[in-house]
């Protein structure tokens, strides 16, 4: 067991059914601590289901994360300093070997299930579990973790509508979402965000600017605008790529910051303010939603171990937890479209997106 | 307009969805306040965007609720003080003709759901919004007020767990749900509860004082209970029954303090201690998921007034909003099996249900 | 080190305070577990710094709590069954001896404190810190945990006023406080409660039932009431008394449902719903003024050891911590008067105790 | 009555004590909306108990707030767009007098205290409560706003700590206070902060990366940070200067992206991020203690205007609400000292400044 890429609320609670399903099934468990970093050091770690009792409400990750152990990928720094990477996955399968493990499960996102996908190429057997907080796992319908930062986000958008109303002034919230605005959209709609602006739809500032003028010209002098990390203005680029190397990611000033100043002399009337949430957003006990979705996926896992399955992924389908191919998730990602109804259903209630959708 | 029943966080989301939308489609809004109260008083109130602005993350609901004002059974008290119910239905009619009403919008339960698609024998058009805290109508998939129920329910037994580990005890927490255990089972297994209680299942106290012997058999002396309000022993009655007329349900004691005394005399070693969240989880803000279902809801239910539907209820099927007969609605309980998979998984980490589901 | 008694939310910021700054003094620290149960079998566990890192945010006591271990009264049950107490305070001062212990530092409230001056006579040397959710003690101007059930306390109250406002109901919350009614007064207070019922002053339920009728005649047909675990009517009985052995205290029903109950025939116009909060006001993490004050009694405790002193307890007085002879703290409360400010600010808005203040 | 500069939780407790008070000694209430706004343009604004109700646990103000409405310095635009600002104090005097006002009863920090008792030249009486969310106002112990603030800060410090420990990083938290450190004291000593950076003492960053370095050596190879928005380096400047017109403050960028840039060349080996809280840390709903100080305040200051008081502030000394003069609180701040009880705590149990406090 593993779990890759950024820590997400509800980890825990998988990592609870999985391993006291398994004992129960007298399936033996053993933890890569720090994702893949574990199976390429050789070093893995019985965990029982004693260990795991009550952890299910607990945030991060009992056995660590890594978005830097990728076996295709592993950093090594040069003698001169410079930092490259190379192809560990041979350890991957030595220690596979070596402590006759029959199964990979590894929690992880689109990443993390490449990555094990191809291990099937070495001959090792995998089982996978989703895991991505900005919710875009084409594979799965929600996944644990996404509710979480929706509700954290959302309580901040609640908070900040006092002090915006009572000074006359611009509020912008950046909020997780790389590729993907499913968080900026569902917590800007449950918070009464005026302004949503989301990575799938480049925006307008001047749209933007517009949409405050004309509620100040109806007497509120205030606008809330909540803004995914990877937005970007039209023709901008994003301030994060893909094939960015993990660890050279900018680390300071982001989306919010970029339109605050894009904002600043188009509405000169109006103090602006910018909240960056960071990764308050990652952390917490889960909610109850993400716990038991995690402790069913978990449990399913397990179940799909002992059914002798490999190269699949446990997936929440219409309600239900079912199986799938685990290349039906790699490379396709869930991204918010025009169509969405809850994009609809916002813009039914008059949130402007920075977008003119009727001419895209 | 109008909010039959209990209260639920997210009727006002509602509210906000469908009066905002409504006001763009062109439709004018009137509020019958306290449930069907306003329409049989004769009594309705405007409602514009302008008032719904920032209510969605308010609890209770704008226009009030009742689960008295029943058009077919219309409590009046006699001269000898005597409590009767009469019909007066055609007071409704009266209303909905003299103001000009083409449909009314209905946010309830089953009971609302029941009266209003009885309306229209009288020529009353109506269109229904699904509202159970306890998640058990047949119709939709999932409803607001639900998750938010539940949230505090599992909050409350994260905390109970410190002070139950403390001092050797068993606890019990007794949450909402007459008919359905929707939330016991979700806020058990979220919280880490030990033994979960439905009403779908009468109880065997032996089989529970036997998880609380084999736990500390184990040397875990303390145990978590979650019982559903309408839980009973085998044998046993519901405490709370569908025909008592309400307003004369009992108001004091419960679930709780029943199961707590048929276990005093067989787990004698352990203090017992009883909550009773009762309608504090009814109660405060609701969480995101509920706020954007509820929006979602509120603007289809608007569409469906603008599209002339009829005799049809907004409902979540499979992620979306659909609408379906309101008649589909009514007398159609959605209850917990033996079978729903979140039992499964609540049994395959060790939770004890208080029954041998083998033997039913 | 022991916590004695019932957790309260920041025991562990105590500790977390206490070891790590023994730990940088050159001081040795040993943990009796439940209390003074270590002290007593001579089982001591040792603790350093690394293992109390990152507590203060976790409720409950790491090292467990007990409010049976009295080295003075300690269970026995009797072949025959009885339960005896006999006097295994000596055992006590063995343990201290043969461990080499220099001082006895006892987390605990007045009970803990009585044991722990008396052990003085032993020869056992020992410091106290203040514990008391209640906040009763006289001898610290405030203690932690206390702070932290008002805010649970205070929430369920926001949460109640919806639903009681929406059903024209009676709703009455039982919250924690056997002799002192402090938690009832703040919570009752910062809720909004409209009858705040203290254990400090005998009620009379005419005048609570006067209270919900002069709303009901202003158009307001809800109220909302807050009583202590330990109010009584005029002339009536204490639910729960000192003198009761532990163990024996009353495990079901309590205030709230007496008053209920009495209120039932006087306001037959409003339906009456009890919420017992109970031990889920001990739980959960300790809010920031809890964990803040508990580090700084932890540390000046490590300090006051460190300083040679003994039969000293810490206390916070005009907002600086100082030390005050153990003996200060036993068998003194604090109690709610009537001239406390809270409640004559209480009463100069509006609210209603139950009681003529003006005849006592 | 008015509320001046930026809210903070429980001014809208305090306008219930005071207003619900007043009525009760038949003193009539009218506000003035966004600070003196009203008052320099004539319009008040009656309010009575019955407006005031239930909002106790509401976050903002009900009548608006102000820090741009000073009656000595008002701002106005030129025809050539330029701002400039002017004495209106005449008009405010002449509104009192018009509208037959005896008493202003202003609620605000240091500022709006001097612009308040600068009025009594002008024959215009008054009494004060006293609004500082840092907490840096010298006449009285504390005052409402401040533990909300320490609250939301304390939770994200709590959140961050998961993510920080699973990817090896050093996370920046950025929190309010300008002058004063005391909300990043007590969040940082609450929250388990490894560094903690106060407006009080230049840091030198240097002694931080050490500090991380430090712990990194021991195997511990994260770090948090809770850094003031006010806090400089060593010979820098602060950001914000109180000279700086109201308006144009710096808008963007801040305190905890300066240390971000000054840490990354120091610390290489570790990713850093930066959260900055922002404005959420003034919005929602107030704890239960803030509501409580407020209401007490507020009752007392209807009190003092009934007394006949004026020129004074209510004060909260030592547990008591007093009254003091009002020229007590203008130009005299509460600083963190290097003998303050809490620093030395945060040191006692290892917690880094960024200073040499035995050099200093």
């Amino acid at each position: 067991m593993l779990t890759g890429g950024g820590d997400a609320p509800g980890l825990n609670a998988v990592l609870f059914g999985l391993v006291t399903r398994a004992e129960a099934l007298g399936i033996e468990c053993l933890a890569s601590e720090d994702g893949y970093e574990g199976l390429i050091k050789g070093c893995l770690v019985p965990l029982d289901a004693a260990k795991v009792r009550g952890i299910s409400s607990q945030g991060g990750s009992v056995i660590g994360c890594s978005n830097r152990a990728n076996p295709y990928a592993y950093p090594r720094r040069n003698p001169d300093g410079t930092l490259v990477t190379e192809d560990v996955s041979a350890r991957v399968a030595e220690t596979v070997k070596r402590e006759n493990v029959d199964v990979v499960v590894a929690l992880g996102g689109d990443g993390t299930m490449a990555m094990t996908s191809r291990l099937a190429l070495l001959g090792v057997r995998s089982v996978g579990v989703p895991k991505t907080i900005d919710n875009d796992l084409a594979a799965t319908d929600v996944t644990f973790g996404f509710q979480s930062a929706v509700d954290f986000a959302t309580m901040a958008v609640d908070r900040i509508h006092t002090t915006a109303s009572a000074h006359d002034r611009v509020m912008i919230i950046e909020v997780m979402g790389r590729y993907a605005g499913w968080i900026a959209l569902e917590a800007g709609l449950a918070g009464g965000a005026h302004v949503i602006v989301l990575p799938e739809f480049e925006y307008d500032a001047q749209r933007i600017a517009d949409a405050i003028h004309r509620r100040a010209s109806q007497g509120v002098n205030y606008s809330i605008i909540v803004i995914s990390e990877g937005a970007k203005p039209i023709g901008g680029t994003h301030a994060i790529t893909k094939d960015m190397p993990a660890g050279h990611l900018p680390k300071l000033g982001g989306a919010g910051d970029r339109l605050g100043k894009a904002l600043e002399p188009l509405v000169p009337d109006h103090e602006i303010r910018v909240t960056v949430l960071g990764h308050v957003q990652r952390g917490g006990s889960p909610v109850p939603f993400d716990r038991v979705l995690g402790i069913r996926m978990g449990v399913a896992a397990a179940e799909a171990v002992a059914a002798g399955l490999e190269g699949v992924m446990v997936s929440l389908k219409a309600g239900r937890i079912v199986t799938v191919p685990m290349s039906d998730a790699v490379g396709r990602t869930r991204n918010v479209t025009a169509e969405d109804e809850r994009v609809l259903a916002a813009r039914a209630v008059g949130v402007e997106f920075g977008v003119d959708f009727d001419r895209r």
